[in-house]
């Protein structure tokens, strides 16, 4: 899976010069959606499928500022996936550099248009399994 | 009908150390949906009832700039409504000072919910006359 | 100190018909700097005298979700204060029906315009007391 | 010049099902900024040469509606550029299908760090030749 890139925008920063915290967690989404279109199954398609996958959590840590005229290179990794539920980690790089600036992780389930929980595993098994083959190892973890 | 008032947050300056262009069209949204809200009929009750109104144009001009630890304050005039059509238009203050900072203009249909154009006036009789006592006469505008 | 309450804004929803969950963190800054204004302490006059907050560390989880014509009331629980570091609690309540919707903590530091640390007890003597005043016990973090 | 590309987000819409009107003002800032970086004179470097841009006016209209799932094509003109000002034009199509969905215009002057007016002619001539290039003509723009 290739990385995504996000370039910053001047409408992403706020009067202390830098980032708004509020915008990395749509970063995480962008390149989670990414990642499903380099799958060829496309988030869109899920909605058209009538499963849709709502956000439980969301954890962040800042490490350091990113700024306008920056390129971020989010890396996304599945962390955990079971039939109703996943989970999801981030780490943002600013991409120039290599520095690490941002870590975070996603939660998440999938429900039907009533938000009634569904299994994946079972909705969409070949979904559920070229998924399943994503999720990182105990060791790569650590 | 009372002015609106928005209290500007952090996240809606950017790093030029003034509240970004693109919000002011938001505040014009707050500002026109309180209005609905003043006169008893929340834009979230015409949804409910199958009535949208998407928005077909929107024109703003800048005068000066805004920035955080400031309160804006949006007045709104209905300045035109036909069954199917109408726009409104907005100065926003600056609250503390009574400097006007921002105008604009915004136009919208109604229509239901496949997007086919619907009459108000045809809908909600009662409603479209509540609002058409609100629209502006031709001196009010100049 | 009063709770905030926040109208939700059409703007902040999404094609799920239902807030977007990047939103939550938003109030969550809407809030915190409500608290500070009602202290007297206005962010906007830390960033005056050379102040600045950054966030470090966001976690939210979403219980239920929330919707265009709700208000939202968040309540605020300063969790810890050191002279340098604090955290800040949050609970995101559905006010017309008190259902809790959404809890979520924010970890921030104080540094000055080089994003040097400093500490506010040395810096604002006078607003780390009256801040530290706020502290939740052990009993009420409970 | 390349027009630019922008994948629309989740976070862009609203729940009406459609990408919410406040977006499309962003992406025009996201293309004019593209111009600027294909012409290798990046805003970013304009902010740290001390010329700052904001802008004065918006006019958009909005012909068809987008939505999650397509890609916006958003090709940008210089329609007058005079030493103090400038003004952009803008036609957001849906990449797949060829359709005009959205057109607009932003008008914009060259500010010092205090706000105050500045040439470009007369602070960055050779910037200023540049840009002058890819004015349209009047027959390009009917």
């Amino acid at each position: 899976m290739n990385p995504y890139l996000h370039t910053i925008q001047y409408y992403e920063t706020d009067m202390m010069g830098v980032v708004h915290h509020s915008n990395y967690i749509r970063w995480f989404e962008e390149a989670r959606c990414d990642l499903l279109n380099q799958l060829g199954i496309p988030y869109a398609l899920h909605e058209q499928e009538g499963i849709l996958s709502p956000v439980l959590s969301v954890n962040i840590r800042y490490l350091q500022t990113m700024t306008y005229g920056q390129t971020a290179r989010v890396e996304v990794f599945l962390l955990r996936l079971t039939g109703v539920k996943y989970s999801v980690g981030y780490r943002v790089y600013n991409h120039a550099t290599g520095e690490l600036c941002v870590t975070g992780e996603t939660g998440h389930c999938y429900v039907d248009q009533n938000f009634k929980p569904i299994s994946l595993k079972r909705a969409k098994p070949e979904w559920f399994e070229m998924l399943k083959k994503l999720e990182v190892t105990e060791n790569e973890k650590s």
